[in-house]
């Protein structure tokens, strides 16, 4: 068995609208700043043991489409760092 | 000016209780996932136009100590990206 990092990004699907992003996007121009898009977004780091990259990216992925990522409004990626 | 998107990631500091990731982590394991640690981090990708790398760097800097991150509790990276 190998130590993996999986890392799961979960983010909204364009077009499915994102109020809290929209209000800190506000929020920062208020403040001053100069920016166009805020586009949030979670991330997972799940620390894991698995025979390959490739098991580890199949339990990662049954992850998100278990419980980390709601398929109806949510795309999500998965990348895999040794540990 | 060049377009850029700077990724913002906003993590709790080690040692700091995430009772959200340990929830997340525990119904992982119901489900019969097998993985060790959880964490969880909030990304930020912002679009915005600057002189510079080091420039949209800066910015994005001081969005995150400005607003986007708790200097108490929370430990934050930049990475810029040519959009």
């Amino acid at each position: 068995m190998t130590a993996y990092t999986a890392v799961v990004t979960v983010r909204l699907k364009r077009g499915v609208l994102d109020p809290e992003a929209e209000t800190t996007r506000q929020a920062l121009s208020r403040l001053g700043f100069g920016l166009d898009e805020l586009r949030a977004a979670d991330r997972f780091e799940i620390d894991l043991d698995a025979e390959s990259e490739a098991a580890a990216t199949e339990r990662a992925e049954s992850m998100a489409e278990r419980l980390l990522a709601n398929p109806t409004i949510h795309d999500y990626s998965v990348d895999i760092e040794n540990r």
